[in-house]
């Protein structure tokens, strides 16, 4: 299995001011071609450190692959700092000039005199063409080994790494017969510690799969990882899909990339459901989350944000009464909120939400954190009582609540299919 | 200047599974103290390869500080390699070995006998107490220079970092003289390039402070950095920004970590304004970003989200007339939705977003991303058109219109305290 380094190139990495999303990208499509990365690497815009990182990038893999540095100011040293290093004299490529003022000319942007640059390739380098903006790529193969540079605009080097770096990888025999392939199960309604008491068996080192459990608020991702032939990891993927479902139940609300809210959108759809909201503790967010999906409105047909006690009576007409007695946080008010909702709309579901997302507001019987969601439905109201407690923070049970209101619509409409 | 690199340690690193926030996090930290990062690197969790890395750092720079690697299973070596590299042998630690017993009896967990691994530090080095984990780091002077080891989980890292490893760092002198600061203001209502054309001849490259512009959805960062002792980095921020100010004008919302929603909460709450809403295309969105704010009650009294035009007719009373002869995206809509809203509310402020989020839904006349936002307000209503266009998609116009909507509430509140 041939072996990878991933370089990215400028201060600004070095400087807490940018995530490492292209390095992260690339580790993605490097696993997936059965090509091993063994070491990341980020380096300022100083030509004697970038030297340093490619000589000793190039002593420990067969594929260095580097982002950032490309452009045409004086801080994009990165192909002159690499050639020198290795000896190369750098050359203007003929077609790499080409394609640099055939891009300006399609943006009808004057050229500076610095774009030249961009077309000094090292002698024997191979140029990669950008589509999407004006720097060039360059492929360089030195002493057996392959070293790629491509510009740090991640939508630029995305689609260079598709439409070139990765069929010439192909070509040059680097991608492996091994693959390394992901699948992702999307698990709500669980906690990270119920999840792995149901699955630690299966995640002990050195299984092939690995499973690997990944905590998002409201949320719990389990990554299987398989490695092996393209189809024994489709096999290993199916499989470990099956097993994690068994265990985990109605939980695995999804596989791969697909949020909560789609799912709940797309059943809603498939039912021929409507929808209305009675919200106060998460405020929108329930429906700014069904109304994420395109098509939203064939199943939502509006809400109540009913901050305030009076917009709760005003607009859900609530009885001053009940509020009273029993408080704005309570299990009475939320289903009067979800009844009235459903009634006034005429839809077919109607849910609500009341509940203390804190910091202030809390009383002895009613701690931050409480919250009442209820979805009422033809065959009545549920009414559920959540504690999510003061830890999450007011951000966090805000959101918690909305996850468990859609969970509570997803888990109503898989109940209906049966 | 001492100069440091940023290891990180751990398989998942190099499968694309995370982001490095933990180094992104050291960067800022390292540059607040003067402490210049020249590389960062990342290795996974592989004996003979984190040492690799470990002695390449050590021959370049002279501050090493890892994260990862320091648990109990037989994947976390980061301490064993490195202490085989430099030749220390490993030794009980017995503050750690009580510190780490302490932790499983505040938690009430049974010990696995794998702990004590956690205990074991390479001769000469001192431990860092972890208040919020099990696993202690490590700190090793070395040759000369030193090596700092801390776990992977963020806030265990974070705290070891502020309440130990800083210090440690002063008092070593390895702090610089000179310090590395950065101050970030918060632009909206003016585009990237709009931005950049204002401030471009402050944007050249060797200037102290630099500036850069940093692209988000809605809005434009423009990241200032100054170099030099202490109080000369703070003259140049103070500088920098009342020049960019002077610029900028009232596009400039905030300097610091202070988001658009918390700036116009604020300044309701300042003025003693309630309001309420009426929302279409963005869905909640407006009401869901004004109540992250704690204490929101005392300005929002509350919203419909009127996303069929069933329920702005229902909820909001907009005639269907209005409605048949304009259409639900129009100005006149929009106004009826705004003051509809407040004058049923008795708010002082009625807000209103209708409009095409994308991607069906659109006419010849009105295309995708174009939204109608509408401000009604003791002295009459504002109506706006916004054209967003179909590049932002679906949740970037969504997101768009309710950054606009923001951002009139806070302008006429400006004008009102002017």
């Amino acid at each position: 299995m041939a072996c990878a380094e991933i370089v990215s190139v400028g201060t600004e990495h070095l400087l807490g001011q940018v995530l490492h999303t292209n390095a992260t990208y690339l580790c993605t499509v490097l696993a997936d071609l059965g090509i091993a990365v063994y070491y990341r690497s980020t380096v300022g815009d100083n030509a004697r450190r970038v030297q340093d990182v490619f000589l000793h990038a190039l002593s420990r893999v067969d594929l260095v692959i580097s982002t950032g540095g490309l452009g045409p100011t004086d801080d994009d040293l990165t192909v002159a700092a690499v050639a020198e290093a290795l000896g190369l004299p750098l050359e203007v490529d003929e077609e790499a000039w080409a394609h640099v003022q055939a891009f300006f000319r399609r943006r009808n942007r004057p050229m500076t005199g610095q774009q030249r640059k961009q077309a000094m390739l090292p002698r024997g380098a191979r140029m990669i063409p950008n589509t999407r903006g004006s720097a060039p790529g360059v492929i360089v193969e030195h002493g057996g080994k392959t070293l790629v540079f491509l510009p740090g605009v991640p939508r630029e080097m995305r689609g260079m790494m598709e439409d070139h770096v990765v069929p010439y990888l192909r070509a040059r025999g680097l991608a492996g017969g091994e693959v390394i392939r992901s699948r992702i199960l999307r698990v709500t309604g669980l906690g990270e510690s119920a999840v792995e008491d149901r699955v630690r068996d299966l995640m002990r080192a050195g299984l092939n799969p690995t499973i690997a459990p990944y905590a998002h608020t409201g949320e719990c991702h389990l990554r299987v990882t398989a490695r092996g032939t393209e189809p024994e990891v489709e096999r290993l993927l199916v499989e470990a899909e099956a097993v994690l479902r068994e265990r985990l139940g109605d939980a695995v609300y999804a596989v791969g990339e697909t949020p909560l809210e789609e799912v709940v959108a797309r059943a809603l759809a498939a039912h021929r459901l409507s929808i209305a909201l009675a919200e106060s503790c998460t405020a929108g967010l329930v429906a700014r989350r069904l109304a994420r999906t395109p098509g939203a409105s064939t199943y939502l047909d509006g809400g109540i944000v009913a901050y305030s006690n009076e917009a709760k009576r005003r607009w859900l007409r609530v009885p001053g009464e009940l509020l009273e007695r029993h408080g704005a946080v309570s299990a009475e008010v939320a289903r009067a909120m979800a009844e009235s909702a459903r009634a006034q709309a005429r839809t077919d579901l109607g849910l609500a939400t009341t509940g203390i997302a804190g910091p202030g507001g809390a009383t002895p019987e009613k701690p931050v954190g409480l919250v009442f969601i209820a979805l009422a439905h033809a065959g009545g109201t549920d009414v559920h009582e959540m504690r999510y407690g003061t830890e999450p923070g007011r951000e966090g049970v805000q959101y918690l609540a909305s996850q468990t209101a859609l969970d509570l619509i997803r888990l109503h409409l898989l109940r209906l299919g049966r």
